[in-house]
C-alpha cells in the first residue's frame, strides 16, 4: 500500500518506520528543515528498543510532494494540521483514505474542509516515541492503535487498513466508538496538561494536593456536557478514576505532561486549544457555560504570551 | 487616649509610631519573638521619609497583656487574626473600642466573636510602611484612613478615633460606606494578587495579556454578586477600571503584588481565604455559582502545598 506520513516527528517517523518495514510503500512529509534534510542525506536513525539501524526512507516539503497514496496518515501538531492540509491539498485523491491519529478534538471538522467525510478515518494510539535529535528517533515499548471510519458504510477500508497494520505489528483495533476513546484521551489530557503546566508539577504532585480531585472533577464534567451535546457518552466517574490511576510513580505519576514539557521546559507554544480549549468554544456555541476550562485556556495562554519571546 | 495595637507588623509599627508621637499612650502586641526582643531592648528603629530615629515604646507578647485600652486596632495578618483574639481577649474591656485595619473581606464575624459588635469598628487605610528588618520600619509617602463604627448609634465613637487620628497626622475620614470602601479594595486584591501569583508576573505584564481583561471581569463580577446578597452595591464597571489604571508603571504597573511576594518570592502561606477563598466560600453559603474564585483559591493552595516545605 502506498502510504503518506504527514508530520514525521517523533509518532509519525515510528508509523513510517514500522509500516516501511512491513513492505508498504511509504514517504513522510514534514516541514522541518533539518529534519527533512538529514532523513534525505543520511537516513532515518531508528533507536528501536536499543538496537540502532538507519532506515532509508523518502522525506519530503509539503510543497515538493506529487504522488496521490491510498492512505495518508496525519501526524502533525494540532495547529499544525490546517496549514498542512493547505500545503498537500494535491495528494489527496478522490479514494485517498485519510486517518487523523492527532491528539485533541475537533480536527475531523478541520480534515472535512479538504477531504470528503466518506474517507474520513479517526484514530487514537498508545504508542509513544521519543525525537532524540533531528533525523533520531528512540522506540521503546508497546502500544495500540484504535481506528474508525466517520462513514459507517466504509468500515471495509478501517477493516483493511487494521489489516496493513497488524501486518506492521502495531497492534490496530477496528473500533466500534473511536470518537469516544478520542475524547477519553483528550480528557485525561485536559484534566492533567494544563493543571501540571500551571501548577509546574509532574503527575504524582498534582495528584498529591488537597484539591486535585475536585479540580479534575469540575474540568470532566464540563468536557462531559460537551461530549454529551455530541452525542458522546462520556462517563464522569470513569475518566476520574483514569486521570487518578495515572498519579501511580509506576503509571505516569513521575512524568511531567507534554504541555509541561512544551511551555515550561522548551517555551514553545500548547496545543490547549484542542483539548481545554476546544471545551471552552464549545461551551459558548451550545450556551453551555465552562467556567474551569475557559479560565484554564485563558492561563495557559496568558502563559505563552509571558514566556514564549516574539 | 490608651491604644493597643495588635499586630506590630510594618503597618501596626506605623501606626503605634504616629499614634504615641501624637502624645497617646500606645503599647505594641505581636507574636515575632525577635522583633519583640529587639523593640524591648533598642527600640523601633523608624526610618521616617529618610529621617532615621530610635523610639522607644512599649511592646509585649500577646500572654504577657493585662491593661486594658480604650482602643485596639488590630493589624494582625488575616490567617493570625483569630489566635491573636483569643490570646488578648482579657484586655478587650466591655466599653474598649475595637478597630479592624486588616485587608481582606470576613474579618466582622470573627471579630463579632469576640467584642460586642457596638464596640467594633471597620476601616480601610491607603498608607503603606516596609519592614526592613526585625524592629525596623521604613515610612516613605501618604496615606489616609477610612473609619466607621458597624452600629450606626456609634457614629461618635468614630468620630473621636478620627480626631485622634488627624492630631496623629493619619488622615482619618469619617465614612459613611466603610464596608463599600473595604470590598473594593479587596475585589482589586482579588483580581490581581492570585493572578500575579499563579501567572508568576508583575501587575503591568498582567496588564498586556489578551486575556487580562476577560479574566477580572469574571473575577470582578462574583465578588459583586456576593456582595450584593450582603447589599454591598460593588459596581462591576469602576472596579475593572480600578483595576486597570494600577497597570500603569507609574502607578503599581512594576510592582508584584503582595501575594507574589508572599508565595512565590519568600514561599509563605497567603491570605487567599480571605480574598477569592471568601467568595468562593460565601459563594457556597449562598448557593451562587463563583467557579473563577473557586478555582483561583484552589490553584494558589495548590501553590502553597508546593512550595511551602512543611
Amino acid at each position: 500500500m502506498k502510504i503518506a506520513i504527514i508530520g514525521a516527528g517523533a509518532m509519525g517517523s515510528r508509523f513510517g518506520y514500522m509500516l516501511q518495514e512491513a513492505g508498504n510503500n511509504v514517504f513522510l512529509v514534514d516541514t522541518w528543515k533539518q529534519h527533512v534534510e538529514i532523513i534525505n542525506k543520511d537516513g532515518l536513525l531508528v533507536d528501536d528498543n536499543d538496537t540502532l539501524k538507519t532506515i532509508k526512507i523518502p522525506i519530503f516539503f509539503p510543497e515538493e510532494v506529487n504522488e496521490i497514496p491510498d492512505l495518508i496518515i496525519l501526524f502533525t501538531k494540532s495547529m499544525g494540521l490546517k496549514p498542512m492540509l493547505k500545503s498537500i491539498e494535491k495528494i489527496i485523491g478522490k479514494n485517498t483514505q485519510v486517518l487523523c491519529l492527532l491528539n485533541g478534538l475537533g480536527h475531523s471538522d478541520t480534515i472535512a474542509e479538504f477531504v470528503n467525510k466518506k474517507n474520513i478515518l479517526m484514530g487514537v494510539t498508545l504508542w509513544t516515541s521519543e525525537l532524540v535529535a533531528p533525523g533520531h528517533i528512540k522506540l521503546t515499548g508497546s502500544g495500540n492503535v484504535e481506528i474508525q471510519s466517520l462513514d459507517p458504510n466504509m468500515e471495509h477500508a478501517a477493516e483493511k487498513i487494521c489489516q496493513i497494520f497488524n501486518k506492521a505489528s502495531l497492534n490496530a483495533i477496528h473500533s466500534k466508538n473511536v470518537i469516544l476513546s478520542i475524547w477519553k484521551k483528550a480528557c485525561i489530557n485536559g484534566a492533567l496538561n494544563c493543571t501540571c503546566t500551571i501548577l509546574n508539577c509532574n503527575i504524582e504532585e498534582f495528584g498529591q494536593l488537597k484539591n486535585s480531585r475536585n479540580i479534575i472533577t469540575n474540568i470532566i464534567q464540563e468536557f462531559s456536557e460537551i461530549a454529551n451535546k455530541q452525542e458522546v457518552d462520556l462517563k464522569v466517574d470513569e475518566i476520574i478514576s483514569n486521570v487518578e490511576q495515572t498519579y501511580d510513580p509506576d503509571e505516569a505519576g513521575e512524568h511531567f505532561p507534554s504541555m509541561h514539557q512544551d511551555l515550561i521546559q522548551n517555551h514553545r507554544l500548547t496545543e490547549i486549544d484542542y483539548i481545554n480549549g476546544y471545551i471552552s468554544k464549545k461551551g459558548k456555541e451550545f450556551n453551555i457555560s465552562t467556567p474551569y476550562n475557559d479560565l484554564l485556556t485563558m492561563l495557559i495562554h496568558s502563559k505563552e504570551e509571558l514566556l514564549i519571546k516574539k
